[in-house]
């Protein structure tokens, strides 16, 4: 038995333990031995470990100084497997990135300014760099919740985020196929799609081909016989032409991420430029992956794709204001350096922190439950 | 923001947070506003909490050190609301219970023997003495993962623990209506049960009598239709019956709780004597609550109740083999000092520790999500 230092942090509209790198290295184990003992898995309940036995609760986040130039802190994603002894290092978690500035300063990784601190970000699982500003008056670190997300229902501390020139990290290009609208093949309906790769890899389809409006709420989405199946077969096609994996069984869960784009709408009052229900891990998304904000946002602005179509056309030029399932999500878009930044304010909270419990070895289910 | 000492246990096929008594008290704050508010609720995600969401990933065990004599530590449960900004203190979990003994011992409250100890615990909720046994070699609490239990795909470490003279403890009678059986009226379908309070106040039925075979998979019970209104209909009369409440709207959600019962059956080649899908909290339980077990265990010892007709005429009489959805759980029965004591073997574990993050008021929402 050992204990190895962890925090619990809300990062957006997840839920994820966060450890320094170096905390989780134990003899004779891989890291994805110990996380997945640690979160229980495989059960789908993780009734033994500490994830949630969801998506967005079964996340980690590894952290560690960075000895890179422009660079403070490298940030490694760890989506933890639930039902499978797997652990995916193949992308990246916007939401859960916001916890990222508040640890590091917390850590004394960081030396903060006089009142907001700017710390530089690597995500090495896509090689993205993510400018994250939080307040630091006096040059202490500011936790007071000022500020509300959609998705969720109490305030939190704000971390605003910006993706810089996020297009093309996994692939190398924003449009992988060089075309800012394909059309898949007959076997998953000849669908015409946007591929596009900015913060991840995203396909975008329109949802009036799939028979549905896009803004309904992601309960009765579920419900819609063959939907999400239809859907998954696009993802996987989408991949392909993408270059993530030789065939559509090969590709992963996490990517692409699939966005059900419809056009504008508005939501208490406020007017939002595009409606979006985004599939994550097999299932709607209870708000939108920051990531796939990212890579929307950067498709409205090109004329061709299935986003700019359906987009506002009097949007403001700074940002884009998506509709999701739990309010509106407005993205800015800046140029620094000669470079687009792409990003979004997030809040994140503390919920625990001391340490987590890996047993004994063998670390293997006894029984099937 | 203030720090509250906690540890994350598994107990049994629960997850609990537990506190000491005294580090829940907040100035200016109720028990109640500062579960809640650890725990992220009202939100049906608890994303912004340590709960998780689901009823039995939202509880709360409060300990303390006794100076009543017989008993070594005081152990009150909240169920904390998910939706709901409400704690519910009105009965006890079984499966929680499991983790009290070494808890008790880490902080001391309680003097080991050489090779095994009995901690005397007293649930609150109920007035309910609880004998727990866990091993101490060379009075060291023994925290290895030796044994299994139906529901948890992982080892733990033992705990064996006996409700003592557990009859009566919510309404002064092990069967509340003064018979082994009623027939309640036609609005609920006119279906015979038997009330019994022991552990918990349970209403047994007849699976038989709804249609359904009473060995199916959760997941299938939850799909036929009408089924979880009826029995909730069912078990509100019974409540009512029972006295728990003047009315069936007044019944609360976790009390009483309902027992689909069936016949004998086999478990991996094992024999058992019942079949049981239990509700708790309105919806079938992984496995079966521990409470829920005393009380099937007593009803079953005597003729007239519906579970006497049904269990295994040739069984042992030192317990009863319950065949749940996740496997045979057998419970005990021995007497001590001349009162029964019924009870079965969990097991437990430490997850995680250290403490959990009360955020400043005000605590509640600031939006819907």
């Amino acid at each position: 038995m050992r204990e190895i230092a962890a925090t619990w942090m809300r990062g957006g509209t997840s839920k994820c333990w966060v450890f320094r790198r170096e905390d989780l290295q134990v003899p004779d184990l891989s890291v994805d031995e110990v996380l997945l003992r640690i979160y229980g898995s495989p059960d789908h309940r993780q009734v033994d470990g500490v994830g949630g036995g969801t998506s967005t609760t079964s996340k980690a986040v590894i952290l560690a100084p960075s000895s890179q130039p422009g660079v403070d802190v490298e940030y490694t994603f760890a989506q933890v497997g639930i039902d499978e002894a797997k652990v995916d290092w193949g992308s990246n978690c916007g939401n859960c990135s916001a916890v990222v500035a508040s640890f590091a300063i917390r850590e004394g990784w960081v030396t903060t300014g006089s009142s907001e601190t700017a710390v530089r970000v690597l995500n090495t699982n896509t090689d993205q760099l993510i400018l994250q500003h939080v307040p630091t008056p006096d040059g202490r670190l500011d936790e007071a919740a000022s500020d509300t997300i959609p998705g969720v229902p109490f305030p939190g501390a704000p971390v605003r985020m910006g993706f810089v020139d996020p297009a093309g990290r996994s692939t190398g290009r924003l449009f992988p196929t060089g075309s800012p609208r394909d059309v898949l093949g007959e076997a998953v309906g000849g669908v015409t799609v946007t591929l596009v790769d900015a913060g991840a890899p995203v396909v975008a389809a329109r949802a009036a081909d799939f028979g549905v409006r896009g803004d309904e709420d992601i309960a009765d989405l579920d419900r819609v016989p063959g939907l999400l199946d239809r859907l998954d077969a696009v993802r996987r096609e989408a991949g392909v032409l993408m270059g993530l994996a030789p065939s559509p069984e090969a590709v992963a869960r996490a990517v692409p991420k699939l966005a059900l784009v419809s056009g504008p709408g508005a939501f208490d009052g406020e007017d939002t430029d595009l409606t979006v229900r985004m599939l994550s891990m097999g299932r709607f998304h209870p708000a939108v992956p920051v990531t796939g904000s990212v890579a929307l946002t950067l498709a409205a602005g090109v004329p061709g794709t299935v986003v700019h179509d359906l987009v506002r056309p009097d949007r403001p030029a700074t940002g884009l204001r998506l509709g999701t399932p739990a309010g509106c999500v407005t993205t800015f878009v800046e140029e620094h350096d000669g470079v687009p930044v792409v990003g979004v304010l997030r809040t994140y909270r503390r919920l625990a922190q001391g340490s987590v419990v890996l047993p004994d070895p063998p670390l293997l289910p006894s029984v099937s439950a």
